[in-house]
């Protein structure tokens, strides 16, 4: 039983006020597949250029993540730069220059197509739509996507949420795809979208997850020092999807524990969290299951009353 | 066992994008008053004009307020006026009139003199501290404070803070008190100033406790309308403070159960809450225990994992 996760493989470039990581491995589908591997076996699709250094495919299959769908196109690897704001709230993209990912059009390989979960990051919706067709029974799907596909290709985009089960979005998103300033009311209107359930992540804020009947609200955890941002937001969502994954959970279930539910937004925070101890993906080398379950003991400590 | 609240007693124009008020009862010792009267016995110190109006004095009676110390003198009472941004997150000021406020001099009843809790509003850190000294074996003693009296009457503000069991603060005063951008070196470095609690207030995003050895965050209620966040932090100060006195509350009680503290701020933010639900304090005029209750109650379930 695993999780399909579709989404970018990069080298990101990124300054923030602790310092500077010339070209270190990102992109949206490797935070969330790091994440993820740490509650359930995880399969990617994503697809790199001939310059993917050896060591990098090695700590992915060091974590256990099948690479069976990773292609390898002529040319070079999706590259991302960006600098941050001083208090890190805000960044400026400094350079994008998609080379491979130019031309993904994501195939599964057939031992892909039966298993019961996918994460579609956040890439064009009809790739995330074509990605949904070509699996089969999938038990639960959702994804991320951003204000570019939003406001260009929002058409599309709702075409593809109808056949989501949840949604993750930060809160600016979230009121830019609904209209609505307010976030319950925002989340009211995503809902009659497709998603049964929404995440809204507010960044140093926590995040909230809605559903028609009910909703959850966890505070971010205070770091002692945030050394850069980057991939938090996908690192929530593996750990999100990667703990309902790992509990077997099931949306359509009649009689399901919201409560499990709640326990996963908890565990997409404490993944959040943790990526931010680091520059890129250098927390997931060394961090350990045990200390997942112990950040998320004291989520359960400075929240209770 | 009362609680003894010091402030400003004012009367406000608030306009916010749902409407206008032009002249409406405020000041933070209202706020706090009638927020805390839902919890233990209140006794107010303030002055206001003869323009102060007897429904306004009804009303405070009628929520069991001790007006003793209101003192009546020649003139007008305070005034102030404002103006929130479209979301509400920013308040510009367009008049502070001082009025009789200018010559306040806070004199404790002989009555108030004993009461075990007191709670200081935003005044000048002197007379908070002057009205401190006028009380005796006082059990719980805190207050608010602003970026006024911490950039201009700094050290004034750090022999106040000395008196000081807790210190209710925004997240920005925080960092300008501290010095620190992160809220929680930010508290680390207050709580090195005297007072061995303190809540810094988030608006919209909740608020968190810290003390020495612990911390505990909520975060913010989801309300479906804001109309008015005018007087919220200082409702939060009186169901925080008027909760423990409800308890019998010793923050040198070696044996403390910081369960209590943490339900002070979950009835800090219930109250905060529905003082942004209408104008002013008007949704005080209807608001029951009981709904004060309910709440808490809410709070309990869209927080449990």
């Amino acid at each position: 039983m695993s999780l399909v996760v579709v989404g970018s493989v990069a080298y990101d470039c990124v300054e923030t006020p602790h310092g500077r990581a010339d070209r270190m491995l990102g992109g949206a589908c490797t935070y969330i597949a790091l994440s993820a591997s740490y509650f359930t076996g995880v399969r990617i699709v994503a697809v790199v250029g001939d310059d993917f250094d050896p060591a990098d495919e090695q700590f992915l299959r060091d974590r256990g993540i099948d690479l069976e769908g990773l292609e390898r196109a002529p040319g070079k690897t999706f590259f991302w730069s960006g600098v941050y704001s001083p208090d890190m709230n805000d960044r400026t993209t400094l350079k994008t220059d998609l080379n491979v990912f130019a031309g993904f059009n994501p195939k599964l390989p057939p031992g892909y197509r039966s298993q019961p979960y996918l994460l579609l990051g956040n890439i064009q919706p009809a790739l995330q739509r074509s990605v949904r067709e070509q699996m089969n029974g999938v038990r639960l799907v959702g994804g991320d996507t951003m204000n570019y596909w939003i406001t260009r290709f929002r058409d599309e985009l709702l075409e593809t949420l109808k056949g989501w089960d949840f949604l993750l979005i930060n809160d600016s998103e979230a009121r830019l795809l609904s209209g609505e300033h307010n976030l319950k009311k925002a989340a009211c209107k995503i809902l009659e979208m497709g998603p049964s359930t929404i995440v809204i992540k507010r960044g140093e804020y926590g995040a909230i997850l809605f559903r028609r009947d009910s909703y959850f609200i966890v505070p971010g955890y205070l770091l002692d020092d945030v050394f850069d941002p980057t991939g938090a937001g996908d690192c929530f969502a593996g750990g999100f999807v990667g703990y309902l994954a790992q509990c077997g959970f099931d949306l359509k279930d009649e009689h399901l524990d919201p409560r499990i539910l709640h326990r996963a937004v908890i565990y997409g925070s404490v993944m959040g969290s943790y990526c931010c101890e680091r520059f890129g993906v250098e927390r997931f080398r060394t961090l350990t299951r045990a200390e997942v379950d112990g950040r998320f003991e004291e989520f359960r400590r400075f929240t209770e009353f």
